[in-house]
């Protein structure tokens, strides 16, 4: 459909969000070519990140749509901007890890690369200046993150549900699911919808053979190469 | 019981352990002087406050039992030194809060002093090197902390149920309970105890009255008159 910017509404680290003339419930989503890491210390540019995570995180979301998971996701603008539903940004990170790494190695002193023996899921509140706090079960309903138990049992459900498709996916294509972080929103109906993205900047992926990094792990850990791997998963999932 | 020191098993910050010449299954829990705040950053020694907090500790167990919380606490052996069962200790703090304070209030951007909505029970691993990581649930399973959800579900509850106990019988003193970290020991036959000590090093007590801390905060914040404190949180316990 025809969607034209009327404000921006919102930029976050790698996104704009804008609102637009033709709908009140529509926003366009568009992809920044901003790399950062740790919380905002780390910035960069990368020319043609923004188009290849839109380019990513829409097949992604098209997957998981196939697949029943219902997603923010309306349709491609252009080769860096979505059109997306509105919706309430629910303030949690959700990360999903199958494999320890990151700031779960460090934290918990669990060795980097072992195999979990199940997936786990955790909750970080949404909050730069607090540096993202990993939250307990009633952290969240303290902090009304979310409304009730019931609706944080169905958002671990979903995370997990979204971890069984893509590990599928990614391991036909070559790749570790290491792990990943996505968020949820509420559209005006309190439908719960996975918003934000799926990238490389939100996942982990190891490639199965050897193990090399195809994630923003490359920026975090100045191994270089960045473009290349994000290039590089793109054309696995196209494949 | 006649109880004869045999040799130091544990020494901790605040206590030493040591089995016992007469029985495998029961230990001497000798209560130290040391105060440590901040990971052991902090240390200073405060003569008497061993003797204090055995004191005061006994009393809180002895109160727990006779409600029907099962405690690894015998009897009092002298000023400093009780008898407990022999227990492993479950490598977990269970912080159990009633108004925000402290780590959360800084974690969390809770503004200090809110009184909570619930009572929030917190975990966090009992790992001095990584610094006693708050942990989800998952984590406690990940780590092997606990063997079932069934046996957190368990310590949550009692938790609670000691929380309750004791809000209402510090409220009778004229004290609030603000928060307490408590740890749990299983025996030989997997009886889930209640362990350690709970004290003025353990808990805030803030007066009714006049929101004065009586608890280790004087030392962690270098507001003096640490014994004086711990001598009135005694002193209201025998009242």
């Amino acid at each position: 459909m025809k969607a034209t910017k009327k404000e921006m509404v919102y930029e976050g680290k790698a996104k704009k969000m804008w609102s637009i003339v033709e709908s009140d419930d529509l926003l366009i989503s568009e992809f920044k070519d901003s790399l950062t890491a740790f919380n905002g210390v780390k910035k960069a540019e990368e020319a043609g990140k923004g188009e290849l995570n839109n380019k990513i995180s829409t097949q992604i979301f098209k997957l998981l749509e196939s697949k029943g998971i219902k997603t923010d996701l309306v349709e491609t603008l252009s080769d860096t901007e979505q059109l997306v539903k509105k919706c309430e940004i629910v303030p949690l990170e959700v990360v999903v890890r199958n494999i320890a790494t990151g700031s779960l190695s460090k934290r918990l002193g669990i060795k980097d690369g072992t195999v979990l023996p199940f997936t786990l899921v955790e909750f970080c509140y949404k909050d730069d200046a607090l540096n993202d706090p990993i939250l307990n079960d009633e952290h969240c309903l303290l902090l009304n993150a979310v409304k009730t138990e019931d609706e944080l049992e169905r958002l671990k459900y979903t995370a997990r549900e979204i971890n069984s498709i893509l590990r599928k996916f990614f391991d036909e294509k070559g790749l570790k699911l290491v792990d990943f972080k996505i968020e949820f929103g509420k559209d005006k109906d309190g439908n719960i919808l996975l918003a934000d993205e799926i990238s490389p900047d939100s996942c982990r992926f190891w490639d199965k053979e050897t193990n090399e990094k195809l994630d923003k792990d490359r920026f975090r850990q100045g191994l270089g190469g960045v473009k290349v791997a994000y290039e590089e998963v793109l054309k696995r999932i196209l494949s």
